[in-house]
């Protein structure tokens, strides 16, 4: 009896970038980017990283995920170490669950695949941090994006949101193609909620061209939005803390009674 | 005229640690926590930061947010560089919203202070990343604590929760003061919610002790949960994949027609 040689030991690390700036890319995530042998991911994201040697890159356009994690798989299985780049946190809206979809889908032996996912700060938390704590309670997350489901799912997401008073966070609302989405959205919740609460447009934070814009749901104007910007919408309770010569704070109380 | 002396200029981070390892501390929150000349926080969380020298700390009870985040505004405004140490996430149920509510309540001049906020990984993000992607499409985050808000706002977002099919996470599920929390909510989400739909009980995530239950909502026991578990509960369309002799990975399709 032979005993057949073992494919060498692969693995497969989906790795979240946070929005941009080094300070916000964990030690682990740093720590994996470093030792693979292989980085995949859409190229703006992999532009971000420092070159070293004997590392190979594989860039993509921004729309073809499955692909992209069908790739990751199979260099995992040849036995390379490979790291997955997805901005923000991978598990919010990015990649990770592109890859789950294509072990679902895939060959049985991708199950074993040594796989992890490593956790980052998403857009939604850097945004709050920049003007001050609109999640400080309960709160949804929902992507505009009709590439993946009906807008009649959205609808519904919407106007739960509105139902449940959350406070709001809108991923991916508006792209070239997609130019009438956030503008759909913000009519439907002026339909139910009041025109004064806080609408924040956080674009690119952390990056050179971030931009923050705090307006209110009467006054947002959906062109302030595109793929680079997440929006977020107060819940009855969130409250702006005005200041002299600098943007408010905007924050959502913890207690519920607070401004009851 | 006499010009007065001008106060030294102090500084107020609120800095998120993460669920737990230096792995998912960011390089932000480790440059503040070295820099600063006080340390405020609950005392478990200040026990896992090294003790510098010359740097003061102010270990705090769980239950005073609000008196925690004056003192910390109190010693910033005599110029300290004061940081609030906050598990996980700072702006997710957590000590960020504290601080802005007591700049509210609190003496214009406070609105002057020096103030950032330092996200951080947040316990339900560490959780997905254990399991799969469960976060991978819409989510909402509910506090099941009623300290701060009526349980009929509690009941009011779970339902808006069940109506929108969003991916639930769970903060604050339980403790040894409200043990009927959890189970109230359960029994709310089963008059709507399918039976099989997954749930995951994430334990002291990245810590000694980390313990991660995947089950169903037809089966879930409430008394997995307590005060250091987040608590997950699938959209209709989350989905397990299950491996031979491993725990399955849970994941929640972008594509909200993957399954239809």
């Amino acid at each position: 009896m032979t005993i057949s040689p073992r494919a060498p030991a692969g693995n497969l690390r989906v790795v979240g970038l946070g929005p941009g700036p080094e300070a916000w890319l964990t030690p682990e995530a740093s720590a994996v980017l470093a030792e693979a042998t292989d980085l995949i991911g859409y190229a703006p994201y992999l532009d971000r990283l420092p070159p070293r040697p004997g590392q190979t890159r594989h860039a993509s356009d921004n729309r073809v995920e499955l692909e992209r994690a069908r790739h990751a798989l199979r260099l995992a299985e040849e036995g390379r170490r490979v790291a997955v780049a997805s901005g923000g946190d991978p598990g919010v809206f990015a990649m990770a669950a592109a890859v789950f979809e294509a072990i679902d889908r895939g060959k049985p032996a991708w199950r074993e695949i040594d796989i992890a996912i490593c956790p980052g700060v998403s857009a939604m938390q850097a945004a709050a941090a920049r003007v001050g704590a609109p999640l400080g309670h309960d709160f949804c997350a929902i992507s505009l994006s009709d590439n993946l489901k009906p807008w009649a799912v959205v609808e519904r997401r919407l106007n739960a949101a509105a139902i449940g008073d959350f406070v709001i966070a809108l991923y991916n609302p508006a792209s070239k193609a997609r130019p009438h989405q956030i503008h759909d959205a913000f009519a439907l919740l002026r339909r139910s909620k009041a025109p004064e609460t806080p609408v924040i447009f956080a674009r690119a934070i952390g990056r050179a061209d971030e931009k923050i814009t705090i307006t209110t749901l009467a006054a947002a104007e959906p062109g302030l939005a595109d793929m680079s910007t997440l929006v977020m919408i107060g819940s009855s309770e969130t409250r702006l803390i005005a200041r002299a010569g600098a943007q408010p704070f905007v924050y959502t109380p913890r207690d519920a009674r607070a401004s009851a």
